[in-house]
């Protein structure tokens, strides 16, 4: 029987609390004893990742408290209960079942008449079906000539996360002989945004993707018609140049205005989206569906581990309790998200979307104001390129922020160069070694200003090589942390409301119904 | 006479810490009076913006608190004491002079046997005269060919900001005739960002621009020599497709690999070198050098604003003391920057490094360990895609985050389409004047979780369109912001020593000069 329960009438949690303990990392990492929790202190992922927290400020009793949490706020079995289908989305009363995207971890689950892991897996090969059809040359433009770019319209997770993870799979797709289309993607209501998309696309040869589940996301159906609108004065048809991704009852689903149309469903969030039609249309049009089946195999790996009952044998499970540790008993008011790969440059801003749109929530499940921090804000730019910006206040600034590190052994591209004795990627290597040691045991320096206090947290994700199969691990990874992070808060993941209001303000200030502060606001905007 | 002193020992601090007052928002921006408050609490600044503060949660009496502590904390002595080249930089025994970049706001400074304002002027001259020979053809590739595009080599400062401003500029230029060349930017040691920019560049009639004051930046070295080796692999003379701006005194500037060099000194540091030649050749080839004369204009014309002793007359000054009040009174963390534009896609980037380099400090002027919080951390994507992201925390997360929106009334395609009533632009427009309302008056509704609890304060900055004169009146605002706060909290904001303690373990994993915890990450790693 699974009970919800506020974190802080939990138990373990009050015994975790009391104690308040905290490893000093600058003796924990010292010495031989360093190098063997460094090695200890790991749990295998999917996708040939491992999670390595010997720098996180924990120790065997932490991680004892820890796991007792895991089993009292009943994590696995709330995992359970949602893929098996449970409404855990009691806001919006609705099931929560991304992970059915790439797998099917327990029993079946029926929605609106359907399994919904044949819906979701009838859909991919609907797209992997249209994309090779795209590929070879059997749907094409009015001319007869092969579409050579897709173009993303959608906005938050319609755009986001498959930007994302494009951006992760495009340099490692063209060496490996994958890359089909480039892919571009128009998100924002700016028209600058459409405008400069378009002007450096080939529009005669360019497929678009139009995604919004329910039809009706205003700021999409803007750069449609700004799309469209461009398309016309082309000379072009607009509905030979365009497919949907929506639901089933949108009104975008049977209109002739789309080549064709792939659904979604309401029980994928936007932010969970990309292991769904959302990202399936675009990733299998720009590097053919069998790598997006590689990147689906990787999450589901991933999920498998996720649904491991020892949080030491589960690193989505682990990482959620110790950043819950972080940020309710230690008191830390961010987390960094620091990838020392370029081609994750844009995974930091899908994790910002996933973690705080998520979990920044001051309700807990039944309604009730919660009073203690909930989801931390989450922020983040690629290694080196962070080191000489934003780590001067990581490691000296007056807040401790934890830092969740992210490398490869392998680069994608294959090209590199030996400069004074190692070669690129050494170094990029090098320095991430270098800056988890630098934040967890400091230096100290007679002068202040050079000095390191240390005890600064990181975990690191390390791989092979940024792979489909890597990426996909990577994401399910997070996803999942957001869910169980969300389980011990005891808040749903899964809606967001605290978007709605904006939206009701923004329609009154273009009806000109506004008057007060708001009237002043749109006047100096000339609105 | 100057004194430096702790915040928290300033009188007029402690008075406005002991009343601890905030205005609540809901009441301040009701009715007729909120929009009498919107009209009043704003401040001119240079470049035709305005700043707007009616959403901050101050009040008349919590302003007049501020104005005594900017006259107790000598923030305007502080500010000319450095303009006319007092060693503000104590830790680097340094000058600070990144405003003579773009005027003279009091007496000369003489430095190096120069007068320094002499000196920027004079680069800034080679460099248009440069860049007007590369766009004539009077300087042009072996094969007596245009250059069409330019890529400039940096990290950090010589980086995020030039790449920010570039990106701000190019619809601009695009749409108004000033246009001259593409410019790419290769920073991450990782392999794969250079493979990646060289694999879409024309490197035959590319020049790239190889920025490192001191000539022994090793990211930057490193991207050299992998630009140089793809330049002499593909049957190109190096040293006719490369600039450097660098140091005078550094081994870059004699030397006969490039075709120009421009200099910059030890007196700006990166994160304040947009104006120095570090954006400058960049810039004034990418858009030639008028352009970048317009963009000095606006920044000249904040400084001057800023120089104003009266802080309800200083936007800079007013947005750092209301900055200071929201981390040290208030308690805030952090500070979202959310530009209504996407052409400012990279402009929240920047000030992530401006800010958090500048002032993420735990040590006073002095080298004595503060106890007072400093500078918070800094994130923020585009509105309105930052809507569909990480707003709900914003709206309904347990911490508040004050909010730096900015926007302007035209965009600068000059593209747009109609849909539903109201324009692209307007819908822009709409959504930031409605969020500044849901944020700050919130809406009450009985069910909790779609309850808005309101009092979350933001400013907004509006200009008519962002043209070179207002995005250089945009960077320094942020820049003589950060200088302000960097007074008030008694830090040095111009030295970075935070950065040096893991370029120093680097050295040791590239040396295997290792043992312990970090031979294992470097093993791990395939060091």
């Amino acid at each position: 029987m699974i009970s919800w329960k506020n974190l802080d009438t939990l138990e373990s949690w009050q015994a975790l609390a009391r104690k308040a303990d905290k490893a000093d990392l600058r003796q924990e990492l010292a010495g031989e004893a360093g190098a063997e929790r460094v090695r200890k202190y790991a749990v295998e992922m999917g996708g040939g990742l491992t999670y390595y927290y010997g720098a996180k400020q924990v120790n065997d009793g932490i991680l004892q408290g820890l796991a007792e949490l895991a089993g009292e706020a009943q994590l696995s079995e709330k995992f359970r209960a949602l893929y098996e289908g449970a409404v855990i989305n009691t806001g919006e009363k609705r099931h929560v079942l991304h992970h059915l995207t790439r797998g099917q971890l327990g029993a079946a689950v029926t929605a609106d008449g359907t399994d919904k892991r044949a819906f979701y897996t009838g859909q991919q090969r609907r797209i992997a079906e249209f994309a090779e059809k795209v590929h070879s040359g059997v749907i094409v433009n009015e001319q007869g000539e092969k579409f050579t770019t897709v173009v993303q319209i959608g906005i938050g997770g319609s755009d986001l996360g498959p930007r994302a993870m494009y951006l992760a799979m495009e340099n490692w797709a063209r060496e490996n002989g994958s890359f089909r289309m480039e892919a571009k993607f128009i998100s924002n209501v700016d028209p600058d945004d459409a405008a400069a998309v378009l002007k450096g696309t080939d529009a005669a040869h360019a497929l678009f993707i139009l995604v919004s589940k329910s039809g009706t996301t205003l700021e999409t159906l803007t750069n449609e018609a700004f799309v469209k609108d461009a398309l016309t004065k082309a000379g072009l048809d607009a509905s030979r140049h365009m497919i949907a991704v929506t639901s089933e009852t949108s009104p975008l689903a049977g209109s002739s205005d789309y080549l064709a149309a792939f659904f979604m469903d309401d029980y994928i969030g936007g932010r969970y989206s990309s292991t769904s039609a959302v990202g399936g249309a675009v990733l299998s049009l720009a590097f053919g569906p069998e790598i997006f089946a590689r990147f689906l195999q990787g999450a589901a790996e991933e999920d498998r581990k996720a649904a491991e009952k020892d949080p030491l044998k589960n690193a989505a499970m682990l990482d959620a309790l110790i950043g819950v540790y972080e940020r309710n008993i230690l008191g830390y008011p961010a987390t960094a998200v620091l990838p020392y790969s370029q081609a994750l440059s844009r995974f930091p801003a899908h994790l910002q979307q996933l973690d705080m749109e998520s979990n920044g929530k001051c309700v807990n499940r039944d309604g009730e104001r919660l009073n203690y921090p909930t989801g931390p804000v989450i922020f983040g730019e690629p290694g080196t390129n962070g080191q000489h910006s934003f780590y001067q206040l990581l490691h000296q600034g007056t807040d401790i922020i934890p830092l969740q590190f992210i490398a490869f052994r392998r680069n994608q591209a294959g090209m590199d160069v030996t400069i004074q004795g190692s070669t690129s990627q050494q170094k990029l290597g090098a320095n991430v070694a270098a800056q988890i040691l630098a934040f967890a045991c400091g230096r100290e320096d007679a002068n202040r200003n050079k000095n390191f206090e240390g005890n600064r947290p990181s975990s690191i994700i390390i791989g092979d090589q940024l792979t489909p199969e890597a990426l996909g691990a990577l994401l399910a990874h997070f996803e999942n942390k957001v869910m169980f992070q969300g389980f011990l808060w005891n808040l749903n993941s899964f809606d967001q409301e605290g978007v709605q209001l904006g939206k009701v303000l923004a329609k009154k200030v273009l009806a000109h119904d506004t008057d007060g502060a708001l009237k002043v606001f749109s006047d100096l905007l000339d609105i």
